[in-house]
């Protein structure tokens, strides 16, 4: 099988989706990119994760050829593709509709970082990326999803691997990480965090932000020069 | 056995539910009809699932009359009747109580699409249909029920292949598809959508509807002459 | 052992709880009358499920003397013993401290029948037991808990056979039956209407009682000389 | 292995936190000392429970110095270590990021004492200790974390024995109890009333406090020397 370790990753990635339950039926895609080779790997379009076997991985260059695999990627591989030919840094990209970010998706607001949580992998709020215009849908809406996202990161000055994950207005979230297990990782984070800031309002009638003082912190002790949670050989994860 | 290729279609569907948590104990039934012999097979009544057996489903011909089976079937017999009479484009049909179906239900609201995991199924809102008056009850409670989702999909100018659901007043929803194994999907769909409807209204205070243009894109990119989601043998799923 | 039949029927249904996921740690109990015998039989108090055997099942007689089993009985006990005593019509008593249902015992609600789901069970709300004073307490906590729960049933009028359970102030609920099977049956629906009766509250801003036609329908389609829900042998399940 | 029985005992404890689905990933830690050879164990920083062995455990001494295992501790060792020192009494430590409670921490409120489940094991609310300054944070974040625990009970004049846990501003809780297990035990009491507390507050729009007399009627009746909960070696649990 040609590409067969990145392709068995990203099978691998993909099925973690439902062992953490954040998809119903087909409703999620995990990619994960090749820089050195000048390709990525996703999952088919609507196969159902028990299906789904390594060779069914459709593997792809960074111009949006297919490159291997007879089966159709998902159709949200044009917004992969945006985000990785904008964003250098990131290795791996996760889309589903796990419920808790999609209600802040739909609400049309940014997740605001309300505690130690959210600031342990994420430095400040997740954004959320407004509505794409009549034109952006007919003209590519796939491929301006991803546009929409990288714009709002370049407009607010963030930086995708401080901020790693975002929820499109009235549709869900994306993440994304160092490589496919990274950005399943933050999947599961952003809908923790989703789901505690909205209980948070439920307590006490907002989603009361963290002072910046604990978001230094605690971003800073899992990331960068000084960082010491975890093991030497963890560290960062 | 008679019947037993729908049977068995309609016994494994129905195992469905408590699969999917849709149903406690037996609140839930599922049945499909077999236009070209007149007939649809559905669960016999208050019975438990882990008790059913194929040949306990009950097959009724389309003008309610017992065909096949020694139990009583469904209560709700009659209002999946009166839906296969009324929609011929339909095969299989779905009542449960899930909770968050319900929730809406109860309040006599119509689920507003606000994003698009509903719209990748439901083109706009899930409507909820009216309670009964008492006269409507006295007469034909179940048939009468069947009538006011007719109604209600009559007088909004609703296709019921586009509009795959509803919620009834005080009740609960009914669900449908091409045949019974749609059908459960479309009931799994509802009852997220619902939880995601009303975690939406949570988070900003209205469960606000997404725009007409995201209704458009995504369901016509799943379903007609133009969709493109999924690969070619699986379109429209 | 003695009293095995009831002690094993008992012990079968306290396992239903966690089953039921009803129970966190040892917060629930359930008992069972031999009007016959003139003894009830219930959980020891402050053991575990998974550690329980038959033989750890206390039998007393309906004066409250230990009659069989070598532990404590549950704490609750006395409350059981009042309202066997007091309930002619019940075989089976469950108390619990479920999610959903101590959240209106914690408001100090009566749960408002929003639906048919309720309606099949309960025909009405489930009424809330107030707080006890400083001297029921100081005098009998636990047997006056049976107390008030019986005055709230006599002061409103209510048949205990027609309203399956209670919610007492700031503690949580109590379900009952013609056996223990049917208590935690009732138990299990009691925090599933809870729970749909909060969400409906969450959608609309009220628990929205269904009208009362629909509550003479559905109780008296399961109910009653007229009933026609289920399969002969199994009526009023 | 050195301390042998004490890790054994806290690598149990710790694998309990995944089984009572109170952590997502390595976030959460359990300790016990054993006051009599001055030490205390830890769960290694950032190590997955899957992969967690008893010599895993790392083993220090009351004043930080670690006595024995090759891994750093959790980075909340401080906060522990704090604790012991100050809280001559608990024998054992949890913290999680519990969703509930994180909700309660997030809002900075302290979770009410809304009925008999909390007042079962918590006499009274359970504190929310304030946010660190800016200098707490700089100069010692996790050992002042522990600080502002200790003075929350000092300040509120707690027994930390009769109410065995608290949330953190912006962070998360901490429960104790007389040894790792029941540390564990609180944890999940913490979880479960905090939802029922925010529940509460859903139906009616407050989480009502319970009368004190049902604080004083329902800790009494399980702790000191007039309990009668339980089975005498059970006492206390």
């Amino acid at each position: 099988m040609e590409y067969e370790s990145l392709r068995e990753r990203v099978w691998r990635a993909n099925l973690l989706l439902p062992g953490y339950k954040l998809v119903t039926f087909t409703w999620g895609n995990v990619s994960e990119v090749d820089r050195a080779a000048g390709v990525f790997a996703i999952k088919p379009s609507g196969v159902e994760y028990s299906d789904l076997r390594p060779e069914d991985i459709v593997v792809l260059d960074l111009a949006g050829h297919v490159m291997a695999g007879a089966l159709n990627p998902s159709s949200d591989t044009e917004t992969h593709l945006e985000l990785y030919n904008a964003f250098p840094s990131i290795g791996g990209i996760v889309h589903t509709h796990s419920s808790h970010a999609v209600a802040w998706a739909q609400a049309g607001e940014d997740i605001p970082c309300c505690g130690t949580t959210q600031a342990d992998y994420f430095y400040g709020p997740v954004p959320c990326a407004p509505h794409l215009t009549q034109a952006e849908i007919g003209e590519a809406y796939e491929k301006n999803t991803g546009r929409s996202i990288v714009e709002t990161f370049l407009s607010r000055g963030l930086d995708p691997t401080h901020v790693p994950g975002v929820v499109c207005a009235s549709h869900g979230p994306f993440t994304w990480g160092r490589d496919a297990a990274q950005a399943v990782y933050h999947a599961v984070v952003l809908e923790e965090v989703a789901k505690t800031a909205l209980l948070t309002r439920q307590v006490c009638g907002e989603a009361r932000p963290a002072p910046q003082r604990y978001l230094d912190k605690h971003f800073l002790r899992k990331h960068g020069p000084n960082a010491y949670y975890g093991q030497k050989a963890r560290k960062g994860e």
